[in-house]
Formats: structure tokens, sequence, C-alpha cells
């Protein structure tokens, strides 16, 4: 089955400690996308302006996205500049440019409607509802957020993560969102508000999936030592997840077992995303060392002979 | 086999935000011994005053630990207060009294000398030194420590990592000890000062173990929800770990296979000792609960049936 991303695309400024890259390629529904196609036909929704550079173009048709719902406008793509800290963890936003986005409505294109799996991956609550709005009859629908929403939008975040079936966000974004300390108490607190499933990322850590009757996973990080680039770390997350799922949920149904790995692919892509600026790294990654890095984070992970 | 076990013996006083308890029964040799005597047998090691209570010492007896090792001498017990702050991961050390550890000499009984097992619980590095040189043959020898020895007695601790099979401690002290921001650089360096294994604790997000040939695994934290007392976490994980190495490693032999499952009860032990203060919650767990926990984090770590 399908699956629909909308998010943001855009051009970034990053700089790290050791590096500094502008112009790059960017956005939660770039990640998200490129990261879900190693599995399942995807659907792309976003907005771009006209200066956005073909090879980004080639590369999302390269990987086999449908671009039907890919809006090209007159005017600038949305750009985002930010630096990373020492420990790689905490970044600053240096600057905003909205451009093409001030005005996005994200209409989808007809053949989108009734896409299966739905994958609202970072971008206003609002713009996500939108999205909801149009797909007929989605089987399984997940949302991204980040703490700008949290902060500026809680209302309409709130109603969305009523209507979806799983929702995406880091650990600090899950304490912000609930008041809760411990994360344990969060997730909780968050499937409370109507998801069935939460994960709750937490980095360097792992990640944590709270489904229905107390079902708990708890997914390790890989043990990577040099962190390149941690943009997209949590897009790549959320679009290898969904893109697992929309290609091996039987006749749609999902299951705490099957999200299970799916956290797991998710969090392999993830792993090879921050090993390199920007897509560099996801642009090439192939079949045979997503399932080669799923197997190590088997021996990582199981303390039991399989 | 059983498992030597040397360490503190003290009385605590314990705050945190929701409850004070005075004078009970604390040190690291106190909650490693009855965690790993669980399952196997225990030489246990150590020093306390007179005032020391004939209920702990009854305690001790009740989980069958051996105690030709306990000096009970003139003066007063080892004393430490300590409070929690909101997180419970943040602890301040309100007051510490050496009395009788101030001049402990931790001198073997004979019959311990050929112990095979040695955990070398938090204590001075010199002391942990002082039993390692009594001991004949040690298969396995692990041990663990704090911050304060790092800043304090560094040399000593050095030379001690060098000696042991395996290093216990948390990340803050690994990142404290070796200068890396990583905690899989920090796991690595340490290793490349001698032991064949290092465990690094990360509380509530699990614990790293890393060994040969670049073996590594990432053991999920039990998903607690309230946690009355951390004090002795660290400890039961480490008494846990030995005493489940020592009852099952066929003829002295650790393997990493092996190590993985006794992080796991160890971290099952750890988990345990956090719901109640002091080792109320320790005095009691039974085989079929630990087995039962032991499960639990089956079903939380592993994304493939078995």
């Amino acid at each position: 089955m399908s699956v629909l991303i909308v998010g943001s695309i855009g051009l970034d400024d990053i700089k790290t400690q050791l590096a500094e890259h502008k112009n790059l390629l960017g956005g939660s529904a770039s990640y998200g996308a490129v990261s879900a196609a190693n599995f399942a036909p995807v659907n792309l929704v976003g907005i771009v302006g006209e200066d956005f550079p073909k090879e980004h173009i080639d590369l999302f048709c390269n990987r086999g996205i449908d671009l039907k719902g890919l809006q090209i406008v007159p005017g600038e793509t949305f750009r985002w500049s930010g630096e990373y800290m020492w420990d790689m963890n905490t970044r600053e936003t240096l600057s905003i440019a909205l451009n093409v986005f001030e005005h996005f409505t994200p209409t989808l294109p007809k053949e989108y409607h009734d896409t299966a799996f739905v994958l609202l991956a970072n971008i206003a609550p609002d713009l996500q509802h939108h999205v909801l709005n149009q797909v007929t009859q989605p089987r399984f629908v997940i949302a991204d957020t980040m703490d700008l929403w949290i902060n500026i939008a809680k209302e309409s975040l709130t109603k969305l993560v009523a209507r979806v079936d799983m929702l995406i966000l880091n650990d600090g974004e899950a304490r912000q969102f609930t008041g809760e300390t411990s994360l344990i108490k969060a997730g909780k607190a968050i499937r409370a508000m109507g998801p069935r499933y939460v994960a709750i990322k937490k980095g360097e850590h792992g990640c944590l999936l709270f489904g229905p009757e107390a079902k708990f996973f708890s997914c390790p990080a890989y043990p990577l030592e040099d962190i390149h680039d941690p943009t997209g770390a949590g897009d790549s997350f959320a679009g290898g997840l969904a893109g697992y799922l929309a290609a091996n949920a039987a006749s749609g149904e999902v299951t705490f077992e099957l999200l299970k790995k799916a956290v797991v692919y998710g969090s392999v892509l993830a792993s090879y995303n921050v090993e390199a600026f920007s897509l560099e790294r996801l642009k090439t990654v192939d079949t045979a060392q997503i399932e080669s890095r799923y197997q190590l984070f088997r021996q990582i992970a199981q303390f039991e002979a399989i």
C-alpha cells in the first residue's frame, strides 16, 4: 500500500562545530518521503518556489516518489538556518524564511484521496488537519510534531492528536505537551488524548513505543561514534516507520508486533541519515544496507538466541 | 559458584520530595549482596559498628549471605544522608560520617581466598585493590565505582580498572573518567584501559554493555512510573549481574551472550529496588518475581518472536 506524506520541503544552511554547508535539501517531508520510499510507494504533498533546484526534484524522482502533490509556485522556497552545539543535541535556529510556505494550502490531487497510510510530518497542525480532511478512508494515520506547535498551536495540535492513530514526538516535547517529568507517564498521558500508539524519541537513548493494554517497547539507538548532522533524524525515523508499515501491514492492519519492527526500521533510517549532511547518505542507502543494519539492531537489542 | 562482595555497609537518612526516612540499611555491599544472593552463594566483606541493628544482620542471614567476612567493631557504623530532587536523578549528599569505615582493612577470611567471582562494589579503589590482592584465582572480577573516586583517587582507580574483567559506572562518570562526550566513545576508551567488558548505566535510559570485537548490547530500563528511592539502584544492578554470572557461567567462563542476560537480571533487581526505600522491596523479592520481570524485559526489548 502507498503512504501519503505531507510536510515541509526547504533549503537549509547548517553549521556544526566541525563544518558548515549551505543550500542543502531539507524539510520534514523531504527526509520522510525519501526514507519511506525504501519500503513503499510514496505520494508527496508539499510546496516549493521556482528557485528549488532541479537536482532535488530528480532525487525524489530517482527514489520513485510520486510528485503530483508537489506544488511549484512563483517565489522562493522555504529556508531554515541552524547551528548545532558540541553535544549535537542542542541546536539554535539562526533564521527562518517561510517564503512560499506562508500561503500553502495542501490540496491533494484526486489520486491521493484514497491513500491508506498517512504521515503528517512536522508542519503546522492546521495544515495537518487540512490534509487529513481530504483523505477519504485512511487506515493508519501518523502525526509528527515539534515544540513550536506545542507553544503556538496547542489547541489545534490537541484536536489533531485525537484524530490520529499514532503520535511521534521527542522526549522534551512529550514533557512539554503533558507537564509530566516521567516519560512513562507522558507516553500514557498522550495515549489518553486519543492516539492508540505513541512514540517518544530520545535521540542517543533510542525510542519508547506505547500501545494499548500497557504494551511497551524500548528501541535502542544505533551506537554511532560520530554524528555529522542530526537534521532530519526524526523525520527519517517517521518516514522509515510509515513506509515499513505501509509495505507490511496485511490488509492495512497494524499490530503492536509490526509496529515494533517499524520502529526499528525507522531507527535504521535515522541512523543512516545522521552519518552525512542533508540527504547525502539517504539518497544512496539501499535495501541490503537497511537489512544489514536491522540485523545489527537485533544483536544490540536481543538477549536471547532467536 | 560463589561471589565475593566487598563494599560499604551503612545507615542512611534519605529524603525525597515526598518522604523522609532515617536509619535505613544502606551501603553498596548491602544492596549488592542481597541482590546477588537471589542467584548464588555470597561471601560478604565489610565493616559495621557495634550500633549496627541486629535486624539488618538477620536480613543478611535470611538471604543466606555468608558473614564470616563482616567485621563488627567498637564504634559507630558508617552514615550517609542525602536528598533527591524532583527528577529523582539529581541528589545532594547532606552529610557523611565514615566512623568505623575510616580504618577499615578488608582482610578476607581464609575460606574466601578462592572465591571465583568477585564484585568490588563501590568503595575506595585502594580497598578494592587490597581485597583483590587476597583472592588467589579469581575467574571474573567486576568493579563498580563513583564520581568521588574519579575526583580524588583517579590513579588508584585507573590501576584497578586495568586489573578487572569488567567495570561498571554511570553515564556521567564515564564521561568524567574519559573526557568523551559520546558514551559510545567513552565505553570504548574505558575498554582500552584494560577491562574486557564495560557497562555504562544510564538510569531511566537503561544500560550499555561494551565487549571485545566491538560487541555491543543496549538494555532498556523497566518502565516505572514512580520511583520511591533510587538509592542503591546501581549496587543492586551490579549485585544481580554478578550473582547471575556466578550461578550460570559454565566452569567460570563468561561469554558476551551470558553477560547480556546478566545485565538484564541486574536491571530487574535494580527496578525492584527503587520501588521502596532502602532494601524494603529487595528483602522480599523472590525467584518467581524476578523471572516474571525478566520475561517482561523480553517483551520490552525484543522485536522478533522467539
